[in-house]
């Protein structure tokens, strides 16, 4: 067992999981070593930048990880509409699962922090650019031309992550199915 | 004049300005005392629940404020379409001005305190009720049927929301852009 590169992991997925619960700020450092059962000194050796470091490279797995997740619906449903409806579905199920504790881990880095940490604000951007281009490719397979695939898709992220902070206000997964149904028929197939 | 709702008018603002900027959880109540020059002790003796309940009435002022702006704009502009683009600009204006310093007050509420502090949920969720309300009121006016009025001013509040939280990692307006240009069909008058 390679034990330094498991901390590492453990550190990013302690962090990730406390970034999606409480943000940034009130994600202690004491905390993420407590949870992640990581050795003294561990964190500083995997991560010299600290905690901001730490938690960009626990937005960017987070990010890969949508993406796959994202990926593998566009791959798997007939049209981007139904992958995007999965997808919305998925995060409702997610809401529910963890009772509207958690969130989005880029989203809660972007809203707080982006403007006064720049390693976290480019982590964010990174993950967000990510899931629009996939979203923009997709559509244009489907024959949408690439400037108005590029506003639909960023809209459907916006939308994502909009109606996920608007759920936790509610504690009801309504404005993500709201969301879903209404964006539609931007995401008909143009092409025969 | 009447020092002491001065002074708890000014407890509010200055709660609502930290909101904006940097979330409930790095906003200190130190700071909100010194920045609002508030003499010790009144801060409990306005808001006997402490930070969650001065932070919820800063929520519901933005919330008052963001909804004024909307039934402005709406009576102002002659199409829903245009006053949605009108509240898009707004912002895109906004977060220049603040070089995407600051966001919604309401968003990093609900997306940090939600799950944890009950007054701050239903704050957040009053709030975008609110302006989900004032435009799928409008959007009935202009013909389309209510439910599917109300799912496309969720979507639209989500998209705002979303799209504060993609600029501000960007640094870049092109989110608000791109989810207004996006939305732009659904918003379409449906009555002769």
């Amino acid at each position: 067992v390679d034990v330094a590169s498991d901390t590492r992991e453990r550190l990013i997925r302690t962090t990730g999981r406390l970034l999606r619960k409480r943000g940034y700020a009130a994600t202690g450092l004491n905390q993420i070593m407590a949870e992640a059962e990581a050795p003294k000194g561990s964190m500083y050796f995997h991560f010299p930048g600290g905690k901001e470091e730490l938690a960009a490279a626990a937005v960017d797995k987070f990010a890969g990880a949508i993406a796959k997740q994202l990926r593998a619906g566009l791959e798997r449903q007939a049209t981007v509409a139904e992958a995007v409806t999965g997808f919305f579905d998925d995060y409702v199920a997610y809401m529910e699962r963890t009772e509207f504790g958690d969130g989005c881990a880029v989203a809660t880095v972007a809203l707080d922090e982006a403007a006064t940490h720049e390693l976290l604000g480019a982590a964010a951007d990174r993950a967000f650019r990510s899931w629009v281009d996939l979203l923009t490719d997709a559509l244009v397979a489907e024959g949408h031309d690439h400037d108005s695939a590029h506003r639909v898709a960023s809209l459907v992220i916006a939308a994502i992550e909009g109606a996920i902070v608007m759920s936790k206000g509610r504690h009801s997964t309504e404005p993500l199915s709201s969301a879903r149904d209404a964006l539609r028929p931007l995401l008909e197939r143009q092409s025969a």
